[in-house]
């Protein structure tokens, strides 16, 4: 079974880059991505800050948050 | 033909779950994986800082610093 992984952003130039190379790069064999735009389902912040996300971009994977570069606090996006 | 990736850490508790849980899940058919220790291999960490590494553990992926969660400054590592 797969494991899932997913990657919160919010659109920043930072974010992309990462999803493009960092996010998209995980074995498809062993992980089913799921992309979040914080910027435009808000709703999701609440579930990515209990996941321990402190800023934008992260990939968790395996219920572990893995901040990537830095692109914007989670703070800032509420 | 595979990619380069390149995972630089410092044997840190960070580092080493960036490791496991990124590191290791990138696609083994699109990517050749090469972990460094900077600790080890003092002699590779001007290598590491001019592909853009400021603190580890970071990934090199297409020539791009990624840096995951924080561990230590590369400053902290000369």
């Amino acid at each position: 079974m797969k494991s899932k992984a997913i990657f919160y952003h919010a659109g920043c130039p930072v974010c992309l880059s990462a999803e493009e190379n960092v996010a998209r790069s995980l074995d498809p064999n062993r992980y089913e991505l799921e992309i979040i735009h914080l910027g435009n389902s808000r709703d999701k912040i609440a579930e990515a800050k209990a996941k321990g996300v402190l800023s934008v971009p992260a990939l968790i994977l395996d219920g572990q948050p893995f901040h990537i570069n830095f692109g914007a606090a989670i703070a800032d996006l509420e």
